[in-house]
Order: C-alpha cells, then structure tokens, then sequence
C-alpha cells in the first residue's frame, strides 16, 4: 500500500484492496488458532478451534482461488484491524488466571475475530456481486457461512457451558 | 491493565475488563465520527453517520449508568481492536480518489466497528445475565439494538445506492 499515494481509484481497486487484507487476517488467524487451541481448557473449545484452524486453511486456499479468477497473485496488504484484534485476544488472555474464566474471555475474542470477518466477508460479497463476479461471489459466500456457523457455535458454548462454570470460580 | 501480573481473577473481573473496554472503543468512535461525516459525499450517508454520533454519546453515557450500577467510576483501559479498526479505516480512506468510492470504504469501515461492537455488546450481555445484573444486561441491550440497525441501514444504503455510484465511476 502507497501511503504517500491515491492507489484505489475504482470498485475493483477497492474490491481487491480488501481481498489482500483478508487474504492476511485469514492467515493471520492460522497463525494465532494454535495457540488458542493449546489456552484453550474446555474440550469442546479445544475441539472447536481444532476444527476452526483447518476451516480457516480452507479460507485460504478459496481466497487464493478467487484472486486466480480474477487474474492475479495472492497478494498480502497489512490489515491493521485483525492485528489489533489479535493483539487484544492475547492481552486479556494473559491477564487471566482461572482456567475456566481464560474459557469464557478466548470464546470472547474468537467471536470478536468471527465477526471482523463476517463483515468483511458480507462487504465482499456485495462488490463481487455487483462488480459482475459471481463465481467469486458464490465461493467466498461458502467462507461467510462458515464464519456464522463458528460465531453461532461459540455463542451455544459460552453459552451453555463455559460462562456457567466459569461462573461458579 | 497490568501487563505482567494477572488481574482478571473471575468472570466479574472479566466483564468489567470488557466494559472498560468497550467504554474506550465508543469514545473513539466518538472521536472518529466527525471526520467520517466530512469525508461523506452521499447526503444519506453524511446524515446517517450523524445520526450514529448522537447515538454513540448516548452508547458512552449508558457504559456510565452501567458502571454506577456495578458501583464503580468509569474507566478506559486500551483497546487495541478498535484501534486497529479505526486506523484500518483512516489508512483505506485516504487510498482512495474517487468520491463515490470513498462512500463505499467507508460503509465498509463503518461496518466493521459496528461489528466490533454487535459482537462485544452480545458478550457483555451474556455475561451480566449470568451474573445477575439484568439491569445492566438491559441497558446494554438497548445499545446492542441500536448498533444492528445502524449496521442494517448501513447495508441497504450500500447495497441501494453506493456501491452502485462507485461502480459507474
């Protein structure tokens, strides 16, 4: 990204801009899942962010799909939103001391993740659509589905399970 | 927040971590919707983001009621997700030419700080009502309300109007 510069001068400049920042949050997020599924105590949870990393792999590797469609390179743009997202997960993280409570706060920032991304993704789509590219548009549709069906999840989880024990430290 | 002792001991702990949190997140918001309505050229979207200033003091001042109620004074502590967020959209924005494609990165934005918010109110309700705070999990519900028909409004304007403008330039 030009700093000093006007780079984005149409919808599809700004379309593949925020293709490129999801393109790194998503790995981003590869990166970041292994440590929360070893934070993680509730073996549901443990379980849950197992699943969500190889999900997320396959965000990847659609993403590297769509910019194939478009005629173009998987390119990475710094994305300061999922840094400061991830940034803010280990933070609280760390700032934890009871087990189950560390539960209730990593459901808290996974959700804050799924949700950068269920926007994101609800933005792209909407572009894709619009800029005439609906193979595209129907493969990153797959991703959001799964993002909402991970938001959900964890939403059941917390709900069920993690805040009520979390509860009774 | 006390980077290297562990001071979230319990849920209570936690959830008025996340309050301090996003009672930071909503003052900077309040900060950054000024210059978010400057830079608007849709009339609809100027005043729809003028709209969310007044609610978003509103947003500030029931994170205040919600403290007393706890019996304590407001605090901030940092939040670097709704700093990377805001800077995000500060550094996209100023990428972009075209006014018409300025509208669309900001309802873009704009979305993904209100995302942050839908996800951080859902949590923080979730977490008062299993801690016996109703009042508070009703005034934040009040917020969390008024975030989703911004994000919705922000949606059908976009998805009416912006996008296609931008895409016609």
């Amino acid at each position: 990204m030009g700093l000093f510069s006007k780079d984005i001068q149409s919808m599809q400049d700004l379309f593949l801009h925020q293709l490129q920042d999801i393109y790194y949050a998503e790995k981003q997020i590869v990166s970041a899942l292994p440590k929360m599924v070893e934070k993680a105590t509730e073996q549901e949870l443990k379980r849950g962010f197992e699943t969500h990393l190889r999900e997320t792999e396959t965000h990847v590797r659609r993403l590297e799909q769509v910019f194939s469609m478009l005629g173009r390179n998987p390119k990475q743009v710094d994305c300061p939103a999922i840094d400061g997202l991830l940034k803010e997960a280990n933070e609280v993280s760390s700032e934890v001391s009871d087990k189950r409570v560390l539960d209730a706060a990593l459901v808290a920032s996974a959700q804050a993740v799924e949700h950068y991304e269920i926007t994101r993704y609800g933005t792209l789509i909407t572009w894709a659509r619009e800029l005439g590219e609906t193979d595209a548009a129907d493969l990153l549709a797959q991703t959001l589905q799964e993002e909402k069906a991970t938001d959900s999840k964890l939403s059941k989880l917390a709900e069920s399970r993690i805040n009520t024990r979390a509860k009774s430290s």
